[in-house]
């Protein structure tokens, strides 16, 4: 059976509502999952208006009702949602926001979903509203109780975790610690095996140019990242670093690793967003549920346009499946 | 007249005689430029092996003879080079990869020539010679007398010129100061008018993610970065940010800058290196002299075998003819 996937809508003041709706009027997104659109029917049915072949939102009031709906399935939970009004800062577009992103989670957490998919929000609408979180990943982790999770970026063959995230570079530094590495290459491991990759070698980054040329220029990747990177493979991950940063993730996308655990921010991103252009996933990795997201953020100058692109809406709905267990494409059927 | 550039052969147990071999086998090099190859004859002649298409070096005693030479014209200098051994550290070969590219300087001080293309050396190897370097780059600086020199990298329409170079990521952190960025951002706008492009609009990337995210990531983009670029902007230059750092490259790829000003090593190599492949193009700025060189070390794990690819070289020579003045290809006239 396909697993169950919960797609909030995000700020519907944003260009949730559109690429949502561009990208269930495509088959890929109904092969992959039975989606659930956790948010308001009416929004949706308005953006159809940039997508007439996505079907009609059919609301339901619980998750396994999904499967029955005769359209696109729509769960509406919280507050009443206000009228979209395209690139406006809303607080109670930001509160409804965050109570379906609530409920989705909720529904993961309690097993009537197989994972969930977020559309973007504001962090500036959703504070207004009182929201009391740095963002969406915080959000999650909080709400799943988690203290150890990692951002990481997924674009086709390139994968990113980030053993620190939203912090500044200096604080990023102090986050570079033996067991925080070893923490985010057995969650990178553990997603992988999920992914169901037949190989799943892992590249630690170093931190410093050339990976510290042997101390030369930091003693990090000797003191510290070497010996997570021993610690790893001692336990029997397939890992190997901690490699010159500037080219392992040139060696990742011509197929030598499977993913690449990056010592900052930046690091992973730089390379990830250069070369993903839209197809981009973010995944929150070290939680107990499945969960992905768009690699872009409300985009509010081009809100209500309909020069939004589904292409990264899409690639999180099908990672998320494949995350969820589904048979990955090409390890279907032919039936 | 074409622009005569010096080539220094570089360490001949490396992939150096047979990349220059195989770029001097091609038509492109000689369009744009005179070669004067600083180094062994017999090297380069044995390394036609590999590029059969490569005239034959003819021995010249200096540099304006290189323009009536029949063949590659060679400048030997030096010691006496001892025989190759492709893939051994061999001091001797390390003293006469040293003692080239300081004739090539010279020559380019005194203007006989119109700038420099330097060949891979091994670090290891010159250091067994007696040099006292940390690498090629800072060499030619010390021998052109500059303090102030910037690393940058030059692929396509992607350029990064870095503030900071070998160091680790935490001096790189306290190397990040409004003067020393001023003056890349000035040092960058010099090269992109020496390479005569008519738009020259530099982006300044942030240090932190989301360039500090309004001082929530760090406040060096409000206290330092931003500061740097309003000056500079005041001064005339063509210049704005800070960016985001993991934006900021995938929109100069895109075309919207046409140079970014790196706070790191890693920042502007990691992205340019993952697109550029092959055909990036180290550029030492902001010394009195033109400098390029290939973007690869001495491959000693592959040289003598045949398997090099020219193509970074071929890159640098083109680089080094525009930047000594010559019209850029798309600007010649079409005789």
């Amino acid at each position: 059976m396909k697993p169950i996937l919960a797609i909030t809508l995000g700020d519907i003041n944003g260009v949730g509502p559109e690429v949502l709706a561009k990208a269930l009027a495509r088959p890929e997104p109904w092969q992959a999952c039975q989606p659930l659109v956790v948010g308001d029917a009416g929004a949706l049915d308005r953006a159809r208006a940039f997508a007439p072949d996505c079907p009609a939102p059919a609301p339901v009031s619980n998750a396994e009702a999904a499967r029955e709906a005769e359209g696109v399935p729509v769960l509406a939970v919280g507050p009443p949602a206000p009228m979209e009004r395209p690139g406006v800062i809303d607080p109670a577009a930001g509160a409804c926001a965050a109570a379906w992103i609530e409920a989705a989670v909720r529904m993961a957490m309690d097993g009537a979903v197989d994972g969930i998919v977020t559309c973007p929000i504001n962090k500036h609408c959703l504070h207004q509203g009182g929201f009391a979180y740095a963002g969406h990943t915080d959000f999650v982790a909080a709400l799943t109780g988690t203290q150890d999770y990692r951002m990481s970026l997924f674009a086709g063959n390139m994968r990113a975790v980030h053993i620190s995230s939203h912090c500044s570079l200096r604080e990023a530094l102090a986050q570079v610690e033996q067991g925080r590495i070893e923490t985010t290459v057995r969650i990178t491991a553990e997603a992988l095996a999920r992914l169901g990759l037949a190989r799943r070698h892992i590249a630690v980054a170093g931190l410093n140019p050339h990976a510290g040329e042997e101390g030369a220029f930091g003693a990090e990747e000797q003191r510290i990242i070497a010996p997570a990177v021993a610690v790893c493979r001692e336990a029997g991950v397939d890992c190997s670093g901690p490699y010159p940063p500037d080219t392992v993730f040139r060696r990742m996308r011509q197929g030598e690793f499977d993913a690449v655990v990056a010592m900052y921010h930046d690091q992973g991103h730089i390379p990830l967003k250069l070369v993903a252009m839209e197809e981009g996933v973010n995944v929150t990795l070290g939680i107990p549920i499945v969960r992905t997201s768009v690699d872009h953020g409300t985009a509010y100058d081009i809100a209500g346009k309909g020069v939004a692109s589904e292409a990264s809406l899409c690639a999180a709905i099908a990672l998320a499946a494949q995350l969820s267990g589904a048979p990955a494409p090409a390890e279907r059927s032919s039936k």
